[in-house]
């Protein structure tokens, strides 16, 4: 089958005819469609510090997509040939203390695919069948495939309290923008979105921000927005300093800030100032919740009230790779897939 | 000034020519333009047994209003002549641990307006000026004089996870068609209605229920929308002993009933089956939080996503108490207001 | 093997020699060495309306116990041979929305041994080892055997905010017993219990209630230590109707009832006076949650705080199932367990 | 009458002879009994960066104390002459959102005792009724006199979930020390705490910590406590910058930080290792919950599992200041008062 191979350790993917996976007996294989390409893949397309201390070429590269089941081991009872689903990437322990009591989210033993084993930027995947996640009939294969990151965004967003909130979201990559959508489906009084892009803060409009500002014109749009207090709910989306200053900045005292963005260096926080005195609660956001997360996941789509669909601009084919990986690295991108089948 | 009496121990109220209020220091005195009228008016009218135990004559009735701050006591800052405002009708004492610790609504030493001291269906009241509530400019005395059903809508839709879950309220009365919006502004994946009248399962839809049929249909309707599964949240709303059992029977295990319709008489419950092995969390639902529920009714009208005005069918002079009385307790309204001013 | 088998649909337990089961590939065979007998095994002993409906004789009867590993599936790689072990007697799917959300605990497929397959009151039992919970050094098997009601009691307990506030707890059964035992251990500014068993009564002191009263001066008991308020928690562990319209009426308002005790016939509640008006929360509590209890109770008897063993007031070899049982019904028992290795 | 004034814009405290305060209608005068020095009242004392910018010389320094109502403003009802109290030092205007919604410990527009305004190191202070705490009989002038700092670590370890947690305690100061026996009290399964002071240690001991050591050999402590895991809940007390990173550090992933010690400067905080990847909390802890936290006192003081008489060391009467203030500097010290009455 064709696949995207991170051969070794060097920057670039090669594409490569490989073996269709075997599965275990708990495993099914399942024909990928759709795959979305993240942040993450560019990473490790550069070959950079975090890549290269993490990944053990040769592997196949990807952990977002959808397909159709292809064949089930004899151990899988809920699974069938022919379903339409999409999987949770980070395959975990399932025993440890973590797993056993709510967190598999931060399970230690986590090996992600496309980044510890196999991924799908191929015709096929194999995945255990604890994984796996159906989609609804009416869910495209498109939305099916950008299932983890609206996860990402969903885990942020619902993880606080967001019906009548007063929500700023700082950077509006694809998560960012997703976290738009679904603020907006949960009944926030206004998002308010921030980013130097501006084709982003347009996608940004698009999605549903009451109002979408650069970062010059970000203090302003919020205190007048909340009478000087500031937002009720900050998430931080985009992992660079000056934005994460603004998100403890601009939260109001009492508040929370969700962080999601990955800064690439270490900050200088003023706990003082930017987090004791305002009494503010800031929650490091993981992957997903296993499997609280895709159940909210599946019940926004089917509220009718969240459409990530418009937050998809470019889409292509695994041939297509290096063009992929260049939309994302311009910044001006919404999400970008691949479209396998 | 003008104003609607219980005069004395017997049904009926009376239209009496009666003293505008005095205030004292901290109270503030309102011009009253709208007022809504409650189930609890209706009992108060027919004096029944409840009233006749709870209430002393002469006062003058009305719980829920709003209107314009004709003057203010001396030591009131922060509210000012001139102010568009509604207010809390539960006036408690502040001190006790109750009001101190968040849990105001339940002050064992809460005094009712228009149930304890005099009320609202008058020209003119007189409000603590710790109760009062400023309205936004966009709000219209119309949703301003209904503030505090809405707010009973809010603290029990909101005291449960409403983003992304499936819904089912038992009773469209006023509260339980505001509930509807509600749910549908904070992203229910399905909002279910059930009602024995086709009039309230009209407004429902229009509310915004995703469906709204008749108590005998229910059962196949939930089950059919959650895959057999039940509703993740019920509010009960009616009051009546059929609609508890069903409320019971259609949450999911491990769900949540809350709890607002008040039955008159006891109901016999299975607590095995219906409560303990389904592992549900009831919530008993009085008044509004103090004031986390009033913010959240401003934030959640400001959002948009939340109107409010199509369940107002029936506006009165004070003059037409009879009529409005008359409409309630026929079945077939919405909210019944009293145009003041 | 030795083992307590339901033969046939009729009261009594039969003393048998069976076949040492057989393990699956992800189970393993546990060699019990203590257990616990329950209410539950009283109710198929005695083959009720419950037990007849809900059992199929002939099985092995039992589901609390602990015991020694002796032989492992090939597939399992997180328990082994020799390890210390009690385990969680419902077997649940774990792939069903309830599971993989949290809520193993009221998993809809749940089997439970010594009730829907083969349980512990015999030499040996097969356990899947998603099920099994290993022991610290320092728990003994004794403790380890009634692992099941601690957890019982653990989940009654702290699923309500346990430290500084003031508790009852209604049945000085053996769970209720071990809930005064937990929360003293988290901080429950006083603990206050009720049975009609002199003997209970005395085991409630033992286990640290600061006081122990008959039902009928409870109501005094509870408001001269709440200074007429009411209880901030109240755990029904008794099941007995006055018994529940006490929790009732002793929560304080916006209180919380934890109820555990199974009612054998439905209760007349008046919703309006005894919970909406009270703004009180309900919670029925069933098993454990998996595996969050668990692991509190680990780390409960880690703290060195909470010691369940004075609960532990009869043993009884295998042999000698007729006089455990009669030591239940009598009323006067702490836990009953049987020694069996 | 005698109080500690900060005259001017320079270090140091004067005792002087100055008018007994005078009352509004809604203020009782505070007969000053015990006085509890803070670290706030040492940077005032020194006149540093923070005092410099926000004190306004003259004023009574001191805002921890206990003493005896002498007499009461005529709308004052519920406190009376004779009364033994303590009170919240933070005066807030208990009319803004966030006081109307539970947050007052952030109003913005709060002023505070001995620092905004008048203070308690003086024989007489007055206080607004509201913001007066009644003490149990059973509880000292000595204990009611520390109250607030009490109070913060009840705000720190009770906001975490504390029964059967393994807790980590950066910073053996008197809030620390606190914080060690509330955490007990609570349930905690094993309290480590952690201090570069060997008298600390000590006391941390005396408190009763399971393990006391200093911060070189901590995170061996902590590993072999948790399998490797890491402490549930972290209590960050120590407002030091190698403190803070083994907060993060030591936490496990998923657990929470609780920081109320103040770092001087700006730290470096790696958000991806330490924050982002672990999944974990933070929360910035200010002041007391207004009036949950005080309730949480009075009930743990209540509890009898709580003593924090230990953590007491030093005891000087006003004319010993200078003593005082060098006792908290030298570090060796837990717990200073003055001895007023």
């Amino acid at each position: 089958m064709k696949a995207l191979v991170k051969e070794k350790a060097a920057p670039g993917f090669a594409l490569r005819d490989v073996p269709v996976p075997s599965i275990r007996d708990d495993e099914v294989l399942i024909r990928v469609i759709r795959a979305g390409v993240c942040g993450t893949d560019v990473h490790i397309y550069e070959w950079d510090k975090w890549a290269s201390s993490r990944c053990k070429p040769p592997f196949v590269v990807g952990h977002e997509f959808a397909g159709e089941v292809a064949s089930v081991g004899k151990l899988v009872t809920d699974v069938h040939e022919g379903d339409r689903v999409t999987a949770e990437g980070h395959i975990v322990d399932g025993r440890c203390m973590l797993c056993r009591t709510g967190n598999a989210h931060v399970c230690p033993h986590t090996r992600i695919i496309g980044v510890d084993r196999d991924g799908c930027f191929a015709e096929y995947i194999a995945m255990p069948a604890s994984n796996v996640w159906h989609l609804d009939d009416a869910t495209s294969y498109d939305v099916g495939g950008i299932h983890d990151p609206i996860g990402n965004a969903v885990h942020t967003a619902l993880t606080a309290d967001i019906p009548g909130a007063v929500v700023l979201i700082t950077g509006c990559g694809p998560i960012g923008l997703f976290a738009i959508g679904v603020c907006r489906a949960a009944g926030a009084a206004r998002v308010i979105a921030s980013d130097v892009n501006d084709r982003r803060l347009d996608l940004a409009r698009t999605m549903g921000a009451h109002s979408a500002v650069h970062p010059a014109d970000l203090r302003a749009e919020v205190m007048s927005a909340t009478g000087g207090l500031g937002a009720d709910v900050v998430l931080e989306m985009s992992g660079v300093d000056p934005a994460v200053h603004q998100a403890l900045a601009l939260v109001r005292v009492g508040g929370h800030v969700q962080m999601l963005g990955i800064p690439a260096a270490p900050i200088e926080i003023d706990f003082a100032s930017e987090v004791i005195f305002k009494g503010i609660t800031i929650y490091g956001v993981v992957g997903r919740r296993m499997y609280d997360t895709w159940h909210q996941v599946t019940r926004l789509l089917r509220s009718g009230e969240f459409d990530p669909t418009p937050v998809i601009t470019h889409r292509f084919p695994l041939e297509e790779a290096e063009a992929a990986i260049a939309a994302i690295k311009s910044g001006d991108a919404g999400k970008v897939i691949f479209e396998i089948a």
